[in-house]
């Protein structure tokens, strides 16, 4: 049973049975919730009804999928508080995926100001990355996470049982965080990553993403400056997400559209950054091999840099990417032209490989 | 011109022309926003963009009046932002009574999960009260603040100049949360207040309740235990606020509902934490001469009991008074039952004056 200290909170790995009770109990609260969306009320609710008393909470439930992050189903958490008369001293427990944690951590946030969560990731995308460090967030219209804060849950727990109802494609979309932390900030990491069975992912595995992603975090809590690292991919993935929802009837999952984001500033990086182009290789046939292509025409060009014009993370309308140098290591606020940028999306589109 | 430390921000007295400017130069912000109402957009603004550049920002305008501080308004605000694109380097001014700067710091401390934000109060009450300590908040139905955060402005600028346009039964207002920071706090600055000229009240004295409220709060940031004093009135004050909004053609202002809320909460005092019956009389008297007398009748005490029943700062279902021990200090976490809560209500029913 593995444990590691956040910023200000413990991440537990694989002690619910052990730990979670006590870790109530001795917060004496009031009351408390538990939060799920439809998938994870019939998967991964059992398992933590098991261990605990049951005269003592409730249940919020809402939709699966991002459609649920948004103002509407939060206003409806704080209903739900409301007539629940949660008081001050209440702990909700936010047991799903990222969509869950962040909608979850954010209605606890500003719910009376304030009051304590904890998250239970279920998919391997929140147990790697979306529970650990703190954002918050809701999506506006198209905006992703526009609205939100950075609040602290009081502990994590992460259970590598709950991996075993997780879909296939959805395990696929949590290891494209993980193949990115090892690019980011570990090459021993990314090697031994790559060559592991990824259908699978071995719990020591999670856990080593997981520190990584815990060390970045909480050496720049509110992203100020080196945080930023973990945007590498994400700068294009983001875009290609968003442009495959509004056009793609089976639209890519968040790991599709980063693994894909991750090879065109993987190509910017060896442009801009000296990454080596043996570098570039391995990493555009690892994730060539894994996810690969997503189909992206000359002709989505301009829709794509205006999506990226949106990104929240830009600042005084400059579009900034995180950049390798190589693999391991990561340079924050790299300003790429337009140019550079549609270059590196046609670098993508004329790699040889069939479509996912 | 005076300034006073606060948790992290500095509170400008009177200091607009001179230090407004070099503020937000000093700031480096991209872009900034000014929030008003209809009524501050009118009376106030013109003070404001006059002493800056005005090719630099842009204004957002709610409706006056507590209606506005919902979640439909803070989203208004959020999608205005978006409109106009702004960015993370931002800065919000509020502009406003404590509808806006309540209001405005909850929609910056969530937008792009928090730009900086500054208060500048233009009514009494928000001058010594709303703006000071950080809480931000919306209602939702008839819930007061039941949703917010605790983020702190990057500064306040209280403006004597304000109170000028500001409707006589306003400034009456706020006058009763100037009273109460004597009560609670410092007997010598009760007695000056009372004997001063509330209809107009000095500089100085506006000067003096904002440094008690922020000596309060810059103890106990997050209302964990000895911030609770400023809800002395409160209680009882808020439960008969909501009340009067229900039924009252003509319905209370906040400080006409805390003045009659601290008149039954100093005889609460006077029963459980040995308030001197001649302080009583004292705050009695005062406190009657200055607001009158609202109707209050034994058949809606249920009502009443049952709004205090839903406050905020309830734990476990118990309702709790901050009550005086003498004039100018006050004791926190005192449980009233219902009959104790019921008797207060009786003895301010029965005091002989005329009605508001
Ligand atoms: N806060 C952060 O730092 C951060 C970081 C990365 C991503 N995110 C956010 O995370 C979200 C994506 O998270 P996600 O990929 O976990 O999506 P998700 O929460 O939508 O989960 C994906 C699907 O898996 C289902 N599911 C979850 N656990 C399951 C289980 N154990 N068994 C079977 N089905 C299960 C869900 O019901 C859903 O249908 C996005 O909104 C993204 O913005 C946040
Ligand atoms: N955050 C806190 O700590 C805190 C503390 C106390 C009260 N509050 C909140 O403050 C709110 C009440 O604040 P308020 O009494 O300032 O009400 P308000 O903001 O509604 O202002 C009262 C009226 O005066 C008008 N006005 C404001 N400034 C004016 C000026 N200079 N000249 C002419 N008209 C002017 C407004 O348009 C409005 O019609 C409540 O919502 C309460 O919950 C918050
Ligand atoms: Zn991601
Ligand atoms: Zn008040």
């Amino acid at each position: 049973m593995k444990q590691i200290d956040s910023i200000s909170y413990p991440i537990y790995f694989n002690s619910i049975a052990e730990k979670l009770d006590k870790f109530i109990e001795d917060g004496k609260y009031s009351r408390f919730f538990i939060l799920t969306d439809e998938h994870t009320a019939l998967h991964c609710l059992p398992l933590i009804t098991d261990k605990v008393n049951p005269d003592n909470y409730d249940l919020l439930e809402v939709s699966a999928g991002e459609e649920s992050k948004t103002i509407d189903f939060c206003i409806g958490i704080w209903k739900m508080l409301i007539d629940f008369d949660a008081d001050r001293n209440s702990l909700l427990i936010n047991l799903g995926g990222g969509v869950v944690t962040d909608l979850g951590g954010f209605a606890a946030s500003t719910y009376k100001r304030g009051i304590d969560f904890i998250h239970i990731p279920t998919t391997l995308l929140s147990q790697v990355d979306a529970s650990i460090g703190g954002k918050t967030g809701i999506d506006i219209d198209n905006l992703k996470n526009i609205i939100g804060t950075f609040t602290q849950p009081k502990a994590v727990f992460i259970e590598h049982a709950f991996l075993e109802t997780l879909p296939a494609r959805q395990i696929k979309s949590g290891t494209a965080e993980m193949l990115k932390h090892g690019l980011i900030a570990d090459a021993d990491y990314w090697h031994a990553l790559k060559n592991s069975n990824l259908e699978k992912p071995e719990a020591e595995l999670v856990y080593q993403s997981a520190v990584i992603k815990n060390k970045v975090v909480t050496e720049d809590p509110s992203e100020r400056g080196q945080r930023k690292i973990l945007n590498f991919g994400h700068t294009i993935g983001h875009a290609l997400e968003s442009y495959s929802l509004d056009h793609d009837k089976n639209p890519l999952t968040h790991g599709e559209a980063i693994a894909a984001g991750m090879i065109c500033e993987a190509w910017l990086s060896h442009q801009k950054c000296d990454l080596p182009a043996a570098d570039l290789d391995e990493i555009v046939s690892t994730l060539l091999a894994i996810y690969g292509k997503y189909q992206v025409k000359e002709a989505s060009f301009v829709e794509l840099r205006n999506i990226m014009k949106k990104d929240k993370k830009n600042q005084g309308g400059k579009i900034n990417c995180s950049l390798l140098t190589k693999i391991g290591d990561c340079r924050i606020d790299n300003i790429c032209t337009d140019d550079e940028l549609c270059d590196s999306l046609r670098y993508y589109a004329q790699l040889e490989y069939a479509r996912v």
